[in-house]
């Protein structure tokens, strides 16, 4: 089987924090015997022409060639004439869904403890069209764009993740009764594609109602699927429910089956260097690129060590109100491997 | 003081519920012999040409009249020729803030107990506009317009509320990083009154990470000021907070002064006529009628029975757990007054 073979992936350690926390992902996955080689690209000191912004063409061609990878934070630098890291990755490789597993950690408490659910946000179009103008002075205007392909695209991942992952129930969620066009096309697409799967009830519930019931219910929810700025607004909302944006991993999918794994919280220059950081959003998003390549024992593992160890409470980094290193919790997880 | 002379206000009791809570309005007001006196208004059962929707004529011209008015829940029938009741009323009435006080009730358990804020809503434009079309088959657009007229209005509208009730801070809700010409001219607005209040501190906050930081400590937040469907998504999330939309007071401002308050809940066709339903929203909303009306020493001793009788937690309407009738709950709220 492939879990024998070496496996080539990229590795953007990215700014900040990145390098320490990709650090704390080589030693884990050197502990676990994880058979991957990673290749490691970082954010260029210079525009490359080729992507429009600070990632050199060779580190989006490694994703391509490779198929998969892992991403620490990345910090766009301020200024004209280049695009956002983040949504050169999205664009020029096609990341069409983004998906972000979202389960409370035991012994990790926060007001919630019943949380378990996937958002699958739509990662390409929408409200992130980049299309805006001025129609006279004192009135702008934003494009939202919605079309039948990427809707089809991230509904069947939806659904198929639904399916191959033991869910039972996928949400999709709107404001249809005001963006009629827009997003009523995007419910029409996830109605087509719940059709071929009588096996998993479907439901459409409305933006507003949806984050009023996830704040008093969140174990009402299974898999979510929502356009662009819905999936960005609920993403980091369940995120909140189960301690921050430092404790959810997040993959991105690709066309060709790209899947690229990332940690979404930011490069935290304040702590960088310091030993500090915890690594454990990058490390969980690491499991997810390993279930992405089947490598199930591996990524149970991994993740088993990591919520044993958050879990035991002896060791956790300052955003968890604990006092260790990175290095430190990092060795307690190895030792749990 | 006006407070001694009649003061004429429209009331629309709305559709299902909407009479009886209506009905519970007007005992508690006449309890505490607030000098008003209610001019009543149907939804019609026929489109009126005049509006494009079932609101009569007759009953816009009352609110423009009497420029303060109550509503309860109303459901936009189904089919084509014919505006939403609430939009309509938006637009004709140029309601264009949506203010919410949103604060955990003593007594009233859930998971947050240190909600205190409230949230002011764009409620004529952005995401609203109505805009929308197919460009070619599949791809379809809608428009998010921002005006500079309306983002002021608004700003102007939080930052004199901010001032005028003893609060600190301004929290303008946006997503400019990626939508730098619509949400950035709203920024721009907010700035330009910001410079205005300099007793008042000004922010501005992401709303994917303002949802985060709303559901892991909402103490951070005092008052929130967004375009219309950011308004829509946190308003509803706060209300979650506190227990949901039964809860929550909500009122509208017009141009020229106008204030139209509201539940913004449904109107529970279910438990229509069964003397089941929870008059607190729309109570707590004519308290906040009675504020704009400069009626103070009535909004506190109604406000302060209707904590009560909450936080006493013996007379309870059903969404609560409890088992009160209507009639008794409204009734405990007026033993209190
Ligand atoms: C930084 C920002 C452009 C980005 C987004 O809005 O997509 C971020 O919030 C995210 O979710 O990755
Ligand atoms: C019913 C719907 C059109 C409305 C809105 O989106 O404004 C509602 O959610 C509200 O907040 O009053």
């Amino acid at each position: 089987s492939s879990a024998t073979e070496t496996i080539r992936a990229t590795l953007f350690p990215g700014d900040g924090i990145g390098p320490e926390i990709a650090e704390s992902v080589k030693q884990v996955f050197k502990t676990a015997e994880v058979p991957i080689e990673w290749e490691e690209h970082y954010v260029g000191d210079q525009v490359d022409p080729r992507t429009q912004s600070f990632l050199t063409w060779e580190s989006l061609e490694s994703v391509r060639r490779n198929r998969v990878g892992l991403k620490g934070p990345m910090a766009t630098p301020i200024g004209k004439g280049h695009r956002s890291l983040n949504l050169t990755l999205r664009k020029e490789l096609n990341l069409y869904a983004n998906v972000r597993p979202c389960y409370s950690l035991p012994g990790y408490k926060t007001r919630y403890d019943d949380v378990n659910l996937i958002t699958i946000r739509e990662n390409t179009e929408g409200e992130y069209s980049g299309l805006e103008h001025q129609v006279v002075r004192g009135v702008v205007e934003s494009l939202k764009i919605i079309t039948r392909q990427a809707s089809l695209r991230v509904a069947e991942y939806a659904f198929h993740y639904a399916k191959t992952h033991g869910r039972e129930r996928v949400s999709a969620i709107h404001k249809a009764n005001i963006m009629q066009k827009t997003d009523g096309l995007f419910l029409k697409c996830c109605r087509e594609v719940a059709e071929k799967y009588p096996e998993i009830t479907y439901e459409e519930v409305v933006i507003d109602n949806c984050c009023m019931m996830l704040v008093k219910n969140p174990a009402l929810f299974d898999v979510l699927v929502m356009p662009n700025l819905y999936g960005d607004i609920i993403s980091d909302l369940c995120a909140g429910l189960i301690g921050g944006l430092g404790l959810t991993p997040s993959c991105n999918i690709g066309e060709g089956g790209i899947a690229l794994a990332e940690a979404v919280h930011g490069s935290a220059p304040d702590i960088a260097g310091k030993n500090m950081a915890n690594p454990t959003a990058l490390l969980l998003s690491s499991v997810s690129m390993l279930r992405h390549l089947n490598l199930h024992d591996k990524a149970d593992r991994i993740q088993d060590a990591i919520l044993n160890t958050i879990a035991e409470g002896k060791y956790r980094t300052a955003d968890l109100g604990g006092t260790s290193t990175t290095t430190d919790f990092t060795k307690a997880i190895c030792d749990h491997i």
